[in-house]
């Protein structure tokens, strides 16, 4: 047979899937964006795949996103049916919160690394299936306004740390807008903010024309709403640019107040890479302050890379309680699948975790390859036997093909010592698998 | 409002979620599993959680546990419907390595720790939604039986290394059944391994019944049958047992080498942990040589917590080569959630992964705490900050209450040094953050 006989299984549009060398990848990003949440102190928990729809339901995302369940031999009236995969983390979240009420520590601080599931047309940057990393706090009445700057401030660290390139983070407050839009006199100021959230998309004469047309706002409000969109900066100047437009309200002031503490906050953080930026919006309802959203800054046109916000009634809703929260999530496979598909990731040869690869010399010495391996795993290195005794240049090219970058060999016959090859530079030294230890690799 | 009044959203029944304190377990699980297949050079990949509904009926498994996905406004002829969710890990690791044949280096060794999904009634060790902890090798054209031997030394090591209390891993051989049936004349084996595979849900005579009922086998022939699934043992003398039963054929021969090579193999890891037992069928069609099937001793009745087996057809059914492979998995959601719920799990106060909680003195000097966190943060400790300059008292007792071991104390004035109070003695020292080391908890 030919390799062009074979005819294998498609991807699935909208699901990743990756090779080896790049999961390697994934894994230790994975890793570190755990260890940054843990290293701030919020606890890992995990949710169901699926929730009630009632619960995915409670809040504002469009409902042709969700994927429900049914078992394949299950017929209509299924109860499984009434089961939905989860869009996000957050709604879970807030679901477990209200369900777990009375176990949890509040003010409660929890990380989230999951897939979510949206019945999407895929498209660039857009899949069906795809992991998010969340940190969130809810507590009961009050979440302290120093989390609105803690959030994007982790985030920076984690993304900076990951070597993504140049991003920013952006933020608004729901507040500004709603008590802007208040000011100017207009009644409906939530369809205000889910027409400006289109800005991106259809552009501002897009937005003049439901603003003026289908919403009626006069050509002043709607100079105005365009206006405060434009506005966009790193210092108080902002702040200053806002209130020049002159609309006035009590939850304006508020909120401007609750913009100029978290651009204070995050005065120290390198110029460009936070932003306050009055066109975002959010399209999730469930958002009532603050609000991020985050950009690679070398691919302007493509999809938010982290995003969260502050929302005051998401898991009281499910309960009779005052529940406010904050949280942010990065976007893993979005950042990650860009970055591979832009050839920014350094995928090397590297296709399994094993430091060492230990030669089976001949069918007698296999338990000696054995033991040996067993010695070298016992001081915490990871190592693989070859898995038969075959041709030295056939066990040593699996080692290269693999990328691993030690190659072990046990003595060949009575009396002589151990060796070891460093693949990387070809010298091959005598060597005790009891006290050998493994240089670092880059 | 009383807590009388909470009406809290309910569980969903097959679909477990942990509190904070357990998910720290389990996560201590995962990560020592996964070190373990690590150590052993097995390389991570993951699969989409859904497979073309094609490529997960390729091999037996029966399709009502498939779950298949609709989205909530598709309507019926929604191309999503031919997606399922996957029930195990081994068919998409099959349809992984035909897929990517030629990007892979064989034989390929992998893990893939996923959620997996099966439509089933839930009951006691059956979830709708678990998670498993695979690893696999495939190989073109052979697969050496060491690798018989090693799967499940690996998973014997890490069952030890979880501390789950007595358990066994027992195996079995489809040739030796199948080649034992045909050495007795019996035209069909297949539907007696079937059959076999009953004996713990209907016992002997259910068996019997079925033997020489619908499959009309002779007396002789059934009560072969049911002596060959009577044998178990730890050392050769299972193999002069099965001989003695007088059946000879070729493959029973084969079989019964192979099944001694495991025996023989295994021999060193300790009396009654890993086990021949010829009653172990399993029931997934894909299975073609030894086949592994672990125990809880405690729980006797208790479903299979590790389970696996040689198939030699699985993964070149998806293209026209031979990719014959093994593996074995780890049920981690069944053996967890059991220990859980026996109490037998070590759930202790801790319910964040935080070493310390820094006190907020006073709002002038929460700046001082957020310094005083980040020095010790840099220095790899995980540490909270408390949300707001409040009571001393509600500061430490938050910090008891999640379990945190140590609580810091920045100056509550210029000129006085850092303090650190154990929690557990009550000890509070001078402390400096540039320089304190963690003491470790247990």
């Amino acid at each position: 047979m030919t390799d062009e006989q074979i005819v294998r299984p498609t991807p699935i549009s909208g699901f990743t899937e990756w090779l080896p060398e790049v999961r390697l990848l994934e894994l230790a990003w994975l890793d570190r964006i755990r260890e940054a949440f843990e290293r701030y102190g919020f606890c890992s928990i995990e949710t169901p795949s699926v929730e009630a729809l009632d619960a995915l339901m409670a809040k504002g995302e469009t409902s042709q996103e969700v994927y429900t369940l049914r078992r394949l031999q299950g017929g209509e009236d299924d109860s499984d049916a009434r089961l939905g995969l989860h869009f996000d983390l957050t709604v879970p979240f807030a679901r477990y919160v209200a369900q777990h009420f009375n176990d949890l520590v509040f003010p409660f601080k929890r990380y989230q690394i999951q897939r979510v599931w949206r019945g999407e047309r895929p498209q660039e940057g857009r899949y069906r299936e795809f992991t998010q990393c969340d940190i969130d706090v809810i507590n009961v009445d009050q979440v302290p306004l120093h989390f609105d700057a803690e959030m994007p401030r982790i985030v920076h660290e984690i993304l900076t740390d990951l070597n993504i390139g140049p991003f920013s983070i952006n933020f608004n407050n729901r507040k500004v807008l709603q008590g802007f839009y208040e000011g100017l006199g207009i009644a409906d100021p939530i369809s205000v903010i889910q027409a400006a959230d289109k800005l991106d998309k259809i552009g501002e004469d897009g937005v003049a024309e439901i603003l003026t047309g289908r919403l009626g706002l006069s050509e002043e409000q709607t100079r105005g709403c365009l206006d405060l969109a434009a506005i966009r900066g790193t210092d108080s100047s902002v702040i200053e640019q806002v209130k020049d437009l002159g609309s006035k309200s009590d939850l304006l002031a508020e909120g401007l107040a609750e913009l100029a503490f978290v651009l204070d906050s995050l005065a120290d953080l390198p110029e460009g890479s936070i932003r306050a930026d009055l066109s975002i919006a959010r399209g999730l309802d469930y958002y009532t302050g603050t609000v991020y959203e985050g950009k690679l800054l070398d691919y302007p046109t493509y999809g938010s890379i982290c995003s969260g916000g502050r929302y005051e009634n998401l898991a009281g809703s499910f309960i009779r309680r005052s529940l406010p929260g904050i949280g942010i999530s990065i976007g893993l496979t979005r950042i990650f699948a860009k970055l591979l598909a832009e050839g920014k990731l350094p995928v090397n040869g590297r296709k399994c975790p094993s430091d060492v690869l230990v030669v089976v010399p001949s069918d007698e010495r296999a338990a000696l390859a054995g033991t040996t391996a067993a010695t070298l795993r016992s001081r915490g290195l990871k190592v693989e036997v070859y898995h038969q005794a075959d041709k030295l240049g056939k066990q040593i090219r699996y080692a290269s093909r693999k990328g691993i970058p030690f190659v072990w060999f046990p003595p060949f016959e009575d009396g002589k010592p151990h060796e070891v090859k460093d693949m990387t530079s070809g010298e091959q030294t005598p060597a005790d698998p009891g006290n050998w230890t493994c240089p670092a690799v880059s």
